[in-house]
């Protein structure tokens, strides 16, 4: 039976990535060779990175503006690390939005290196809402944000403007939706959302705003040295990054970031349809900052939950299991996830409807 | 034509482990997903971690002796840094021995924190040999050594007993000979060499030596949250790991370390048999210093090479030329090249002599 994958990362790619990445595996390019046992210095891999940076940049509308795409390891995690020590000088401090877990994890680590002042915070609501109503304090390094919450299921619709360096993880919803990326001096997004396998994460960093923080940062941690190594400083998790553009050519054929928002904006409405429209839901999140990304619902009555359970995993849906932080459901629905997928998902909910009330 | 892979990493890896992880791209354990979009927190992926972590204590001997195994991103370049921040106190320093240019490496890395003494280096013959007298100072925090030297073509046959604790970078050998590893309190290995695909890394690490710095480490660096996040601190790099699971599993079955060093030792003795016989090369390594996995040679007249890469390549060797630091070439011989793929080398080497000396 097909799968109708919601898995909130890792998660679903699209089918003719797995189909290339997996021939790979036992012939790349025709040499003979895996894609698994080549040398990251190979003419072939170096081709592989250059157009992947050169790929990720044309998608974000960043050619020829100034900015670097990296193609690094670590996740996004090291990112929180990476941006203090890149960014905030040694007496500076920095400015953070904490919209959810991960936001927080960055003003952890930020900490550590000086002043981290959290702007404003959505933990009161347990982060079910984007705050809106604050002031970014004009002589901070920088201004950190998360532009979509994977476990609350909450998405920034705008961002402020600043007037500083703005940072911002994008790693649960990067080439989703249309913007413009020339806002944001920094982003980093760890792969296994809309980019590829877990093991990669994209940095995408305007190259003027590094050099100033007077800090000795640690080689691998740096980024003006990531990039002078043409994002090969150490050997670079090179499946990882050729599935990666595997998943970027898919998304540049179907028509770039534009193409593919109509089809993300068209699944999430057709869910937050059914959840609003259905008695037996209710989306935890604010209408308004609901992401397109995650929609994160519960029952009306969770004593339904059996019911519902054995419905949808009957359909083949797999990895709607909310996070522990909200319960209920999470629908993960990634630019790979096909609206027939969602559509599919809307039934069993309407037929569990007609069976509770029926 | 079947290739002869001496790539000196990424590598060679056994063939039914790219059979193996083609397969679960396409299919994971009949799930119907791809390993590529299956939850890291998926009950099958818990259990990949789990068994990996298991099998590279079982087969280093470490299982029940106070270790931990550690999957983590960054490759051993990241290590170089972690090292320092989870065993270098704040007051106190660490020795060194520079036998490379990864150790070199690691060596910058630590003079960041603090003391840092190189006990003894053989940068002054272009690391062509293993140091042995040198005093490593009692008052260290840790004494750092690289088990191999992937460029140079050296390795240890030995370790001092210094007292304090032990750190080596083994990315180069690890898995391919028998040791004593309760030796070390700390082992690090990037996996593209006898483990698995590049972007991971395996931490071996003593639990007892931690937490005794007084440095507040970030989170993404502290090996104490590794281990109490079972080596899934944030998103591990999934198919790396299940691919270093395949590999590990592949020795294992083969009969563990005991029976690859003997597999690995036959190889060596082969080629440089044929390097000390045939007058047209010349080995680069001091001989009581050559690495089983990496043959460093030279041809004694370079004129020659025009001819001599002809026939290697006619014969399907690849990744035969050396690293610029040496130049010449460099037989990577881990754990996955065939004795059959060294034999193949060896014939080219005297047919070349042959058609030279004519």
């Amino acid at each position: 039976m097909k799968k109708h994958n919601y898995s909130a990362g890792p998660c679903i790619l699209p089918q003719e990535v797995f189909q290339k990445s997996a021939a790979a595996i036992l012939d790349f390019n025709g040499s003979g060779l895996s894609i698994l046992e080549i040398s990251h210095r190979s003419k072939d891999f170096i081709a592989v990175m250059e157009q992947a940076r050169a790929l990720a940049l044309d998608l974000l509308g960043l050619t020829g503006k100034g900015y670097q795409a990296l193609f690094l390891h670590g996740g996004a995690s090291l990112e929180f690390l990476m941006t203090p020590y890149n960014l905030m000088t040694k007496a500076g401090k920095a400015a953070y939005l904490e919209t959810g877990t991960w936001a927080a994890g960055a003003i952890k680590e930020a900490k550590a290196f000086g002043e981290t002042v959290v702007v404003a915070s959505s933990k009161d609501q347990n982060f079910s809402y984007i705050p809106k109503d604050y002031t970014v304090p004009t002589d901070a390094d920088y201004f950190h944000c998360t532009s979509n919450n994977t476990i609350f299921g909450t998405q920034m619709k705008t961002f402020p403007n600043t007037g500083i360096p703005m940072v911002c993880d994008m790693s649960s919803d990067i080439f989703s939706r249309q913007m413009d990326f020339s806002k944001f001096d920094l982003i980093y997004a760890g792969a296994q959302k809309n980019m590829g396998p877990a093991g990669v994460t994209l940095v995408v960093v305007k190259e003027s705003i590094l050099g100033k923080t007077g800090r000795q940062i640690p080689n691998m941690l740096n980024l003006q040295q990531h990039i002078e190594k043409e994002s090969m400083y150490n050997t670079p998790p090179v499946f990882a990054v050729y599935t990666s553009l595997l998943t970027l050519q898919w998304l540049k054929n179907l028509g770039g970031i534009a193409a593919i928002e109509q089809i993300n904006n068209a699944k999430a409405e057709l869910l937050y349809n059914e959840i609003d429209r259905n008695p037996l839901f209710k989306g935890t999140a604010v209408n308004e900052d609901r992401s397109v990304m995650n929609a994160t619902f519960v029952l009306a009555d969770e004593s339904h939950a059996p019911v519902f359970d054995e419905m949808w995993k009957a359909a083949g849906i797999s990895g709607l299991t909310g996070h522990r932080s909200v319960g209920g459901y999470r629908a993960s629905m990634y630019n790979a996830l096909p609206l027939e997928s969602v559509q599919v998902l809307v039934d069993v909910m309407r037929e569990f409807e007609q069976k509770v009330s029926g």
